[in-house]
């Protein structure tokens, strides 16, 4: 790696941070338990299949229309097990605080937190809290790790994805980048818009039932769709052709892209699943991830392609092709 | 909770850090796993009984005589699993960075990391990596979570504590704290000392041979030994005498107290543990100890006693006793 010091680049999901992953933490840490580098790990515990994974969240306000870093950092840690497809057994919570926060803010966060684990029928099972002097922290972050029980019908990895397979979104992108960066109100910006935070577990769960023919499913965060799906690309060695109109963007989203001057692919999710699956149970896959409130607007939106470079690719309306790269650079730092 | 802002003292693992967890993170995440308090954790996965954990790191300076935030933060969680009865199957380690910070120091630290991940023998199988601006953290904070692996011979917990056990400690204490404020270099005075950051999964897998007549264990980190034998005199209802004289602390870390004006009691150590066990088996017990080169000076350094009010006494070589109350403010913050 020839970088000299962490950019926010390296934060953000996309071309930086898969180098800062692939040239200095992977030849450090080297493990077969780490070298897929998934959303999270597969432990095997007394034959027991595990899923194992963690994320920091750094977000800024703590507090955006939709959500909070309380409400976010379990649903993104939820999400990570759930599109392993594991079914979370329990969630860890480290705290890094301000000194100075103020009590009754850390509580709210608590609560969020507490009651995003309920809906997403988890428990926090343990937690840390450590304080640093004013100055040294940026309010407050938080760290979630969590186990889950991996489902034996299936196997999901980026390998197992074919010629002919359906990539499916389970509803519109862009939503929880647009709704932190407006939230930070240094827009000229009036509109009504939400992060999408949510459990993606029963979602997941659902595409699960279709056992075998669920090939691989990802959330796409940080990086947005692109990212998420050149990675895909990249490990299947493969491409993705997507119907840049079957895409789902909600117009009051996508208005927001286009005035922010940000493509809607790049754009970080947080209650939206990714997954590909065989051509033969796409449409029941859509209706499936439909019949649920979070899936209401799932979508198919492409399809993978044998080819020699993998790539991801947008066809327009009008007949021609773009090619879709991975984020490079960091147009939204901080987001989750 | 009475007090409006966090502040350094709730993270300094003594009476205010207690209250923060008692008083706000519990009323709000309430649920059997967390209820305990303890190191970590007791989870079942399909009948597999694992320990989960979790810490942040957020040690100033990050790289201190004999460790650096990297190793501590790694066997700081092999640790917690291990004093839980557990052996280590697997860690993460999430990195919240400030922007600008050198490549290669996050290299020398990722490699510390996996090294001391290698000495206990377990895999970081999963990470994450979030940069934040610069100012808005103080260089690096480590937060490692892991998964172990229950051993069935043993079940700890301060209510199998009986009058008569014995109190046995791994071997010199304060000598983490103690090393990393003299890194600080903003003391005047020049002593060689090292951070005793070491994995304890050894130690904890010599006392689980005890089976039953291993009652407890604990790493008495932040708060130091005070605070732990606190923590567990009011789990236990009972009495803590320790013998003064027998508790083992280096001349040279009592001389660095001394000239401090702090009591080794509450400075935190990273590589020893605290165990109760039945009374008979008490010398053997030291003896397996003494056995590794991590316990060469464990010693049994006091009793549990019936007590109407729990309390941790220290009896002088005097013959009189004192109340070694848990730690209240913070004398060293950043710690760990």
């Amino acid at each position: 790696m020839t970088d000299e010091v962490v950019t926010l680049a390296h934060g953000a999901g996309g071309k930086a941070s898969r180098r800062l992953v692939e040239e200095l933490f992977l030849p450090e840490l080297r493990n077969p338990l780490l070298e897929p580098l998934g959303d999270a790990a597969l432990v095997s515990a007394n034959g027991t299949r595990l899923a194992l994974t963690t994320d920091s969240y750094v977000v800024r306000p703590l507090v955006f229309p939709g959500g909070d870093i309380g409400e976010l950092a379990v649903n993104g840690t939820v999400n990570d097990l759930a599109v392993s497809g594991a079914t979370p057994l329990a969630l860890t919570a480290a705290f890094v605080i301000e000194e100075g926060f103020p009590v009754d803010d850390l509580r709210a966060l608590a609560h969020s937190a507490a009651q995003a684990a309920q809906a997403a029928g988890v428990s926090i099972a343990a937690g840390d809290t450590k304080v640093v002097e004013r100055g040294a922290a940026d309010g407050l972050f938080v760290t979630t790790s969590g186990v889950g029980l991996l489902d034996p019908r299936v196997r999901l990895e980026p390998s197992r994805v074919r010629p002919g397979d359906r990539v499916l979104v389970s509803g519109g992108i862009a939503e929880h980048g647009i709704a932190v960066m407006l939230a930070r109100g240094n827009l000229a910006l009036e509109l009504d818009l939400e992060s999408d935070t949510a459990p993606l577990h029963e979602l997941a769960a659902a595409l699960c039932e279709l056992g075998g023919d669920l090939r691989w499913m990802r959330d796409p965060t940080r990086g947005g769709l692109a990212t998420t799906l050149n990675e895909l690309a990249s490990g299947a060695g493969a491409t993705i052709v997507l119907e840049e109109t079957a895409i789902p963007v909600r117009d009051d989203v996508r208005s927001a892209c286009e005035l922010l001057g940000i493509d809607p692919f790049y754009v970080a999710n947080e209650g939206k699943l990714v997954a590909v699956v065989a051509p033969a149970v796409a449409e029941a896959a859509v209706a499936a991830l439909r019949r649920h409130p979070l899936g209401a607007f799932a979508a198919d939106i492409g399809e993978v392609r044998e080819d020699d470079v993998p790539l991801v690719l947008a066809e327009t309306p009008f007949g021609g092709s773009r090619i879709v790269d991975m984020l490079v650079g960091d147009p939204l730092p901080r987001i989750c």
